[in-house]
């Protein structure tokens, strides 16, 4: 039967119409979100070359085993490095060629944990012998910290490695159960090699906590594994997700390797066993670090991902009443959709946007790091903290609104977004789990509180130590003058055309006020705290720093010589959004420190919503921004393939690409299924006797 | 090497010491949820028979392919029928088995979908043709309503059922692609007859729109498809969820079906063509509402499984600061922790307690239905709407926080919730999206709010009609006599003694206040309504409504004569922690309407949090509850097989079974994997041969 094509030719007309609506230059708005045309174009060339390769064709995915996405993505690793070499690739475009394989593997441990490590704490000599073979995968390295029973808590890891002075070697154990290294990227089947940390118990028996090792786990000529070491792949992940990343577990059964492999360039261990000391204990936090600030970017981009299929989606799709022409409207057109979607679009833009700027921040305290000086640790620490919280909880969160947004047809795993979302979810419990990394952020802001402000929180600190307030707490200038400074108050709230809530600045003060009036909350409050002020500080604190960075990137937009005029103008308001929404999704704390004010609070239901201005705003800027939508997703630049949606092509014609794809589900392939013959006849006819037997009894 | 086994013992103890703490009667309280002794007894003597059967082992399901799931869902599900046989198994029993199964499976379309709908709309010819053979599975069946571009508007599916006097037929006929039936459960591979909806098309072209007709799609001898029918499964979902049931796409090519197939209860056309008309236009809903009543109690028992799970893994993980016993803490003891479990377990509670209100509801519906009296259908419509939405979206998010709660291991396979939430998901979309349901829900309190106070919003109604408000709307009564009427706000709100936090009535006044200032602000901007307005309203109304149900579930454990009266003591607390966390969830709403009043509103950072009473008081309601936790989890009367749950295990040995179930790992099978060959092997050669280059560079 050949299908009819209607919805086709339909589907089309909405994706080009939507196109020709939008006002933005989507070369240069691709330009700026790809951080030059340069940028783009390496990753343009990329997709022209493997979107093509047969080694990376994504059909058929979604019905391999684990072993088979397991093999499927060694097969793609190694012909994307035959390419590297063979088309003389530099690192910067097998970097972008990885996160174009669409899975997660094997080699992002390798490459984001194993060789940062190695490369910041290894000693001159290890470096020497393993940096060329680690940086081209002559070997394959691991990041063994996690344990089976220890996890955010490294200093209660139970793996030991005991220093034997008399062979100049150290010993690692894993003396229980618990002590098995466990969820380790690349180790189960994949892996060569190892950081693995482990507790340094010196000669008299002394335990120096956890210290990183590096070490050999297979052999470079059969990949069997050495001696004493147990290794196997732990398990399916939730979602079946992650199934082509090995995640394994190890046991070391008193496994010697030479002293040289401690990662000694911050503390080591003398020939006759003495300690010496590293100059800062944290030092080692550097790798996580990157990690977390890599993490942000991925955030974004994987947002980006959510918002593209999902408003394409919606620009298609059509349902409810039929207009004059005789057409549903198009689902994008309900405020319940857009105002989902346009938000989610945001958060995309401005995830890539910080992530870029961690990542120059990360890359100047990298440096100073490898000279000693330690000076921007603390704040990177606690900034990363706090964003990596925001940005993986956002994401994840955003993946499965805008899967659901798709209705009936988002769960279909070929809408694409629940594939990424089962990979992504595991971000928000690993490097950190949140609501761990939510205390950390939380104990740097009280720490800047209390040296600015005393023990009592009533110290006046001096101007100069309020002007050098670093970006993480530059909110807490706004304690320091009470009570001559005044909030933002919006004194008329609930009027929506109020120009306050369109003024990016308005919005940035008012995230800052919450930020300082909730660590002035805790402050007074520590020490019989309630069970959620942690996360409501640490995201009111993040938020601050955020929206003080979209100020900027607002500031930014302006300057732009590659945009025009009227891209800026969209910029502004999608950045806008961001900031509004983010006001919206914590009225609750605005509202509780007065930072919006109910005009008549004495007469219940007599005062309008004070909530309502805001809201009316969001939903005009959402207005405003809706025909911008498509070209704003186009400027993100995903190719059909990267996508791999049938709900989120290029040319709109969902019905037809769910169809094909339905086509190729292997139950369909016998028209009269095996489990016929086996279950369904027997059923069938053990009820059709038990049903004549009970017609027979009615006769 | 044999593991060492410390973990365990303390796993082991751990438990049974949190088991030692609980005051709570376990069975008496097994018995109050399970609705009885019998039920329970019921379940416990069908868990004791299937778990032992090999044809509902569960091991290795993890790594099934999608075909190999489905072969497997019928092979357990003719065993089932079998037993049912065998066994003199009641109705009631094998609804309860079926559930024990533990997976989503065709036949749930069938008893849920299928059959319901053809007993309330089948003529009695049809009936006495079916009913029996559709009981008893001789026949399978499925209900085919979705269209491949039809979603929840019914009124504009395409599939057409055109009468021809001549011969007195209907014409099923799919006239474009998008007029596929898609998402079909049970008809990809197994249904043999189905309902199909189609707009009905009467002999002088005028279109009826749509009504249901009764279809053989397969032949009963070889299960091959009939002439003009072509079907297929739609492939695989997201989160890889759903794998067993063969959710389809069928298209009919002209198919004729005898005329008596049209399921005629309710509405008919003659042998000339004459269209007789249904006494009520929604009266095909009453399906639906079947459905949907279920839905809240599978939430009800999916939460719970969620709340098990979760509870006693953090009754045995161990993280954190050292005590003086040299452990690490339970981290169940981290109120950041048991703030987010003790919750989870209060919804179970709540919405098991709420399907069962609802199923009485419903059965009360359905024979004044079958009599022609439509009165109840209204109110049954607005309160299932908002429900769903509420018990759906809920469970999915409790499932979700649940598993994020118990860290890296949340995110293996082996915790047991991730494979239920990709199945519990699906919820928030189908059987009425829930963005969709949110404004029938606000439709009907809107509706309700103008029929009391007229079109104006200020007409006075009578004290009767205030007095016979139904349920739904119950709390609109407050409106009714203002200004006289004052909300119970708190006046020392940030208190958290405040003995009003502890006190239900207050709680659930404070949700009926809320729940009708919203309507009361909708009915005022309706004309220019927010975009997220909707959705508070409909949440808002069903809070209320549940917050009431929730007085009368605590009123009624006094007069429970199988609780103890500490049981009822626990219990109570357990129920009004769902309230308290309900009002904490809406801050937002409360603090705009002015029902939690800011003390000293003029000067910002003055004041004290007026929030912080309520959230000290759930924190100490948390840690009142916290020793009773495994004892309210046991009272849930999972069995291991069950729960399938490697972190949810009774004994609480959960590193032994996690390390157990990891060597069933297909991938552990050969030590050196398939792939090393293929292209672990090149990638290192290639590698160590480029780093050996660059060394002779140096050189």
């Amino acid at each position: 039967m050949v299908p009819n094509h209607d919805a086709s030719v339909q589907n089309g007309l909405d994706m080009s119409n939507a196109r020709k609506q939008a006002s933005t230059d989507v070369t240069n708005v691709k330009n700026f979100i790809y951080n030059g045309k340069q940028e783009w174009q390496r990753k343009e060339r990329l997709v022209e070359i493997m979107s093509k390769d047969p080694a990376f064709d994504k059909r058929g995915r979604e019905w391999m085993t684990r072993t088979e996405k397991y093999s499927r993505g060694l097969r793609m690793l190694n012909r994307m490095y035959d390419l590297e070499q063979s088309l003389g690739w530099r690192r910067e475009d097998t970097a972008v060629a990885t996160g174009l394989l669409d899975e997660a593997l094997p080699i992002s441990l390798h490459v984001t944990a194993f060789e940062p490590v190695f490369l910041l704490q290894a000693s001159p000599e290890l470096l020497n012998r393993y940096a060329a073979l680690i940086a081209n995968r002559g070997i394959f390295g691991c990041y063994m910290q996690t344990e089976l029973g220890h996890g955010s808590n490294v200093a209660s890891l139970e793996t030991t490695a005991t220093y034997i002075p008399e062979t100049k070697e150290f010993e690692i154990h894993s003396p229980t159960l618990t002590s098995s290294k466990w969820w380790i990227g690349a180790l189960g089947k994949t892996a060569t090699h190892g950081v693995v940390q482990a507790k340094l118990i010196l000669p008299g028996g002394e335990d120096m906590g956890p210290h990183l090792f590096f070490i050999q786990l297979r052999s470079l000529e059969t990949h069997k594994l050495l001696p004493g070491i147990t290794v196997g792949d732990i398990g399916p992940k939730a979602f079946s997700a992650y199934a082509a990343t090995d995640n394994g577990f190890a046991r070391f059964d008193h496994v010697r390797i030479p002293k040289e492999h401690m990662l000694s360039k911050f503390a080591q261990v003398a020939d006759d066993g003495k300690y010496v000391k590293p100059p800062h204990a944290k030092i080692s936090y550097g790798g996580m670090l990157y990690i977390r600030s890599h993490m942000v970017t991925n955030a974004g981009w994987i947002t980006a991902k959510a918002a593209v299929i999902s408003i394409r989606y919606a620009t298609v799709r059509r349902q409810g009443t039929k207009g004059p022409d005789g057409l549903e409207k198009q689902v994008i057109s309900y405020p319940s959709l857009h105002s989902r979607l346009l938000p989610i679009l945001s958060r995309a833009y401005v995830f890539i946007g910080m992530g870029r700027t961690l990542s120059r921040a990360f890359q100047i305290m990298a440096q100073r790091l490898s000279s000693g000086d330690t000076s921007l640790l603390a704040e990177l620490h606690a900034v990363t903290s706090g964003l990596k919280v925001l940005c993986t909880t956002a994401s994840v969160q955003d993946m499965e609104s805008a899967r659901r947004s798709m209705g009936g047809h988002g769960y279909s795993a070929f809408n694409g977004i629940g594939r990424v979302y089962g990979d992504m979810v595991a971000s928000v419990t690993y490097e950190g789990e949140n609501f761990v990394l939510d205390q950390q952020a939380v104990r740097a802001a009280l720490k800047a509180f209390h040296n600015l402000f005393g023990d009592d929180g009533k110290s006046r600190p001096s101007s100069s130590t309020i002007q050098n307030l670093p970006p993480s707490t530059y909110y807490l200038r706004l304690l320091a003058n009470t009570p001559s400074s005044e909030p933002p108050i919006l004194q008329d709230a609930s009027n929506s055309s109020a120009s306050s809530w369109n003024d990016p600045e308005t919005l940035i003060l008012l995230l800052e006020w919450r930020a300082a009036l909730l660590v002035h909350e805790l402050a007074q409050t520590v020490r019989d705290p309630d069970a959620t002020i942690y996360q409501r500080v640490s995201k009111g604190t993040t938020e601050a720093f955020v929206g003080r960075r979209v100020g900027e990137m607002i500031g930014a937009l302006r300057g732009n010589s590659e945009l025009k005029k009227n891209d800026v103008v969209v910029l502004s308001k999608l950045y806008l959004l961001f900031l509004q929404t983010t006001v919206e999704s914590a009225l609750a704390d605005f509202l509780s420190f007065s930072l919006l004010r109910i005009q008549n609070p004495s007469r219940v239901g007599a005062s309008r919503d004070p909530t309502r201005g805001l809201r009316m705003a969001i939903a005009r800027n959402c207005l405003e921004l809706l025909p911008e939508a498509i070209g704003l997703t186009d400027a993100l630049g995903f190719s059909d393939w990267e996508l791999d949606s049938a709900l989120g092509v290029y040319d709109g014609k969902v019905y037809q690409a769910l169809w094909d794809k339905a086509q190729m589900e292997p139950l369909n392939e016998k028209e009269v299924p095996d489990a016929y013959e086996e279950s369904i006849r027997p059923m069938l006819l053990r009820g059709q006797r038990m049903a004549q037997k009970l017609d027979r009894t009615k006769l």
